[in-house]
This record gives structure tokens, sequence and C-alpha cells, in this order.
């Protein structure tokens, strides 16, 4: 898009904007508890230069609520039993936002007293990354993991149709005096935007990105989107696309992607189905052990970038900085977008 | 190698190979405990034709005992802490082996109980592949997944020289009616031994494989070998390959890659540090949702191999039940071998 002109930019408050798209959810008829919850994730979005999961996010959900897919009215419910190191919540068909807000401190304390434990939300609807999840386990001095499905829109390695989806896979490690070590990615090639994108650039896609419909290689974003995606690395990503199905999925009796795709009838709207974080002491782990897991971490991403690499999420956390300390810049095109939003409520959305 | 002639070929059952390498292992001077559990897993290696992982490793057990670097008199502890959901062993600076064995009955129960449970195995050498831990929980009705590091032969994505290991990660999910759901592969690119193969071939290698000394790509054998490997999938198999050296190195107090590399001087032995396995109950995880999880995974299974895709490890589980119904077939020249391990134990291998 390029820098936006000086004239053209608003800069607004993480706590301002949050607020404003707070409005906006409530308008809409989604509860207050679901709209805090929601704003905050997409407020995080914009924080971290992240546009892809920030505001733009929001007609996704308004749309998602106008078609009856997520319920604006829904209230988590927390299942938990006092033995077990899972907790569970029951997001009734509202957004995964809220669900995971009410589990997390649960599955925070379980993990220091169980030193592993794990967080299964069921029955929702999904539009978000997932460094939010894997950040506010880090930020309580965790390690943790975080997957889900989607919808079926990737064949796995050898096959010649979707069945898996592009299951994303976060993790996040605590760290002293720096922000988190982070990652979050598909385990698809590519995510479905990027084709969508070649598509409307009339680009051809890099080889080994997806397969047409009769199952072939193809560098043509149509057939790719009439096709199927391929994982990542081949069969190893495949492999855990697999894993991920398994264990976000089957495993706390939820959606499979091809289920999420039956379900809703279309990508059109944000995957339903549940989510799968798990957390980890390192403390608990470390214990009786020489040394400490946090300080023997950081020498290995000393090595990491003293040859060069890069840490994932560098880029995200510099926008983070930046908006924290100057505010989050928009566009006048986003902000009328904003007040459009606010205007029409649902009527913004088909 | 082609298929051997038959009048070179042997048949033994797994018992009397376990025997065999068993006595080999005992006269080496490995006590009991050690030789009977290395014993089941290299018998399991022959029996699922995994030629890699199987009498071929005999060799590498003596060498690491004769160069001091696993001890053969270690008898490993476990530390179990009755309200922790973590389950440890310490292998004595012996072979994961008979660590595993001791943890893992251990590991289950706790995994019934809390739903989720880890074993963290420490100060032990590793020279198997990790299907048999997964495959020991998946057989009591678990999934699990498996993961250690090696030793620095790998470049993060993005970097120039080899920090990370080979890190291999492991998965396994327990069917009802046929062998698990199991996977296991390196997160390089391509192992170790395939780079030393093209060498001896004076093949090139293809390329994405490994860089030189300087960073640069290469397809030249030798220079990968003085140079690094890459991870899969680039920076996401990267990624997974840092996670894997926090939560198996560091976490749990043990070596990272690097540091395993720095303690062996060299990676002509079996990697020396810790590992991760971690087991979750489907039935605790799916309790109170509709459906049984393992009814549903079979749903998932049917898909990929209805369209033409493998489940993996299915070429290792043909091989077992021939081997169950007729025997393992040895040639004449791997008899000869073991014969000639079992006269001159220690004395066998420089």
């Amino acid at each position: 898009m390029g820098e936006p002109k000086l004239t053209d930019v608003t800069t607004l408050t993480p706590d301002a904007l949050r607020g404003r798209v707070e409005a906006i959810l409530s308008k809409a008829g989604i509860n207050a508890q679901q709209a805090g919850a929601i704003a905050r994730v997409i407020v995080a979005g914009e924080r971290d230069a992240c546009k892809s999961h920030g505001i733009y996010r929001i007609e996704g959900v308004l749309r998602a609520v106008k078609a009856g897919k997520a319920r604006p009215d829904a209230v988590p419910v927390l299942e938990q039993n006092d033995g077990s190191a899972i907790v569970r919540v029951d997001a009734r068909s509202g957004f995964s936002n809220a669900a995971f807000e009410l589990g997390m401190p649960v599955l925070a304390e379980r993990a220091r007293r169980f030193g592993i434990a794990a967080l299964a939300i069921n029955d929702c609807t999904h539009f978000a990354a997932l460094w939010p999840e894997v950040e506010a386990l880090t930020d309580r001095g965790l390690a943790a993991f975080a997957m889900c499905p989607s919808y079926s829109t990737v064949a796995p390695a050898g096959g010649t149709a979707p069945l898996l989806g592009t299951n994303p896979f976060a993790f996040g490690w605590p760290r002293l005096d720096s922000p988190p070590y982070v990652f979050d990615f598909a385990t698809s090639v590519a995510a479905r935007g990027e084709i969508e994108l070649h598509r409307r650039a009339g680009k051809p896609l890099p080889e080994g990105w997806a397969i047409d419909a009769g199952g072939q290689p193809t560098t043509d974003p149509e057939a790719a989107l009439a096709g199927a995606m391929l994982p990542f690395g081949g069969h190893k990503g495949s492999a855990i696309g697999t894993m991920i199905e398994l264990l976000a999925g089957v495993m706390i009796g939820d959606f499979t992607s091809r289920e999420a795709l039956d379900y809703l009838g279309s990508t059109a709207f944000a995957p339903r189905h549940g989510e799968l974080i798990v957390a980890f002491s390192p403390e608990a782990f470390a214990a009786g052990r020489p040394g400490s897991p946090l300080a023997h971490a950081e020498v290995l991403f000393e090595a990491i970038v003293g040859q060069g690499a890069r840490l994932p999420s560098q880029r995200r956390f510099a926008a983070r900085a930046r908006a924290e300390k100057d505010g989050i810049p928009l566009t006048a095109e986003e902000i009328r977008q904003l007040d459009r939003l606010e205007e029409l409520g649902l009527d913004a959305v088909v």
C-alpha cells in the first residue's frame, strides 16, 4: 500500500481504537463479554501491524453474526474438574476469543500446578491468529502451543483433493527482557488469501503451492482455488496438519476441517470448530536440574541472531513498540470504514 | 541391496533375534536392564524392515560404551512427584531405552489420571527412532508425541552455520483395529546419512538440502558435510526445530544440539541429551462430547486413504506383519556380523 501521506493518518491509542471496535461490535448486538475479547484481539493485530488480523476482520465478525453462523449473545461456559490438567470451555456457538479469555487463567494455574495442562475450546467460530493465545501464556511465564483445524482446502501429501485445513500452529516461549519467542504459521505452503491475491493480480503461483481439481500440480490461481492447496514441507507438513485434525478436532470432540466446511457450506465465513492450547511450566520441567531454563534459552536465541538469522515475530514486536509509544496509525479510509461500520451495524455487511 | 538369495537367508523369530542382540550387549558389559531395552528397540527396527534402526545400530552402541560416552552399568532412576503430571527419569548417562521403559508406565498412568502428562528423560545417549516411544503409548490407548535435540548440523532458516540438530519429531494416535497412525521424521530436509550416501555415490544433492561452510547453497555433498543441512519447509521447519531445542533441551534442563556436539566433540557418536514425550488421553479430552474420538478418527483416515494418499508407517507395519508371521530374514552376512560382535564384544569396534 505504501506509506500513507501524513495528512491522511489519524493516530489512535490502542485503548481508543479498542473503544471504537467495541462500540461497533456492541452496536451489532454482540454482548459485552464477546465484544471486549474480540476487540482486544483485533486491536492487537492493528498494534502489531498485522493488517490481515486487524480491523479488516470486523466485517467478517459481523457477517458471521448476520448469517447466523456465530451467536452474538453466547456466554462461554467453563467446565473444570479440579483433579484434571484439562480445562474445557464451551464457547456456546460464540467466537473463540471470550472462551479463551475465560479459560486461560485456569489453564495457567493448572500448568503451574501440574507442570503441563491443556485448554480445549469447543463450538467456537475462530477468525484470529493464534499468537494472541500463546502470548497470553508467555506473559505468565509459561511456554505454550496452540492449534486448530480450519476448513478443507488442503490436500494431504500424495492426495488429490481438499481434506485438511490450513491448520495453524503457534508456539511461544517466555523471555526475560525481550518480547517472547513466538511463531504462528499455517501448515499449508501458503495461506488461501495469498492465492486469492495472485488471482486478482493475474500472476501465476509459485510451483508446489497447489493442485487443480484433477489432482495435478498447477500454477493457475483459478485452478488452485477450484482444486486444493498443498501442505508445507511435503509429507512432513502433511503429517503435522493431520496431527492437528486429530488433536484439536477429533480428540477434543469437535469438527475436523472437512466437517467444518460441511457445516458452513462455504469458505466465506470464518471456520467453526474447536481449538487446543497446551501450556508448559518451564520452572516445573527444569526443577532439580542445573541452571535456569529462561537464561539457557537466551544462549540459543543469541546463537540464532548471531549468525544472521532472524527470530520469528520481530517485525510484529517492532510495530508494537512503535504503536505503544506513538499510537496506531490509521488512514482516513480506515477511519471512514470504522465510522460506517458503527453507523450501519449489521446493515454494513451482506 | 535387492532381494537376498533364498539360500543366503536365515529367518529368526523376533524373540530369537532379541536373545542374540541381548547376548552381544551383555558380553560387552552392558547391564541386563539396558541390554533388554536396547535389544527390544533394535529388534523392532529389524522386524519393521527399518534397516537403519536395526542390528546396524549395535556397533554404535558398543562404540559409545567403548569410548566412555555412555555408561554400560547405568541404572535409570525414576523421579516422581505424585501431584504432578511430569514424570522424570534420569538415565544416569546410560542409553535412553531403559529410561523410557522405566518411565513409560508412569507416564501412561499420569496421562489417564490428569488427561495429559509428560515424561522428561535426562542425561541419556539416544540412538533410536522415536516411533517405539509413541507406539508404546498408542498400545495403551493414548495419543503421544516425542521429540529430542540431536547435535548441531542444521542451520536455522536464514542462517549460515550449523546450530540446530536434525531434531526428530514423532506422533502417534491409537486406532481400533489397525496399527496406529504414526509419523516420525527429522526436522531437517534430509537425514545426515542421506548426504553421506550421496557423497559415497558421487552424486550431487538435490537443491535446498544444504549450505556450504560459507553459508551459500550447495549441491556438493562434501561441501554440505563441511557446511550445514537446512531445515525442512523453510522458516516453518526451522521454527519447529527451534521449538524442539527449547522444549526437549532447554526446558527439561538438558543439552541443546550445540551443547551435545560440544560435549561429544564429534558427530561420530549417538548424541547425548534429553528427550520429551507428551501423552494425551483421548478419552479424557473427549469426555462429555458426542461420539468416540477413536471412531471419529477413522473417518479422517478413510478420507486420506480414499483419495489415494498414504498414511505414514504403512510399509513398516506391513513388514511387521510379515515378520510376525514368517520371522525376520537376515542375510548370511548379517548373521556373520552378529557372530563376530558376540565373539569379540567391545573389541569388535574401534
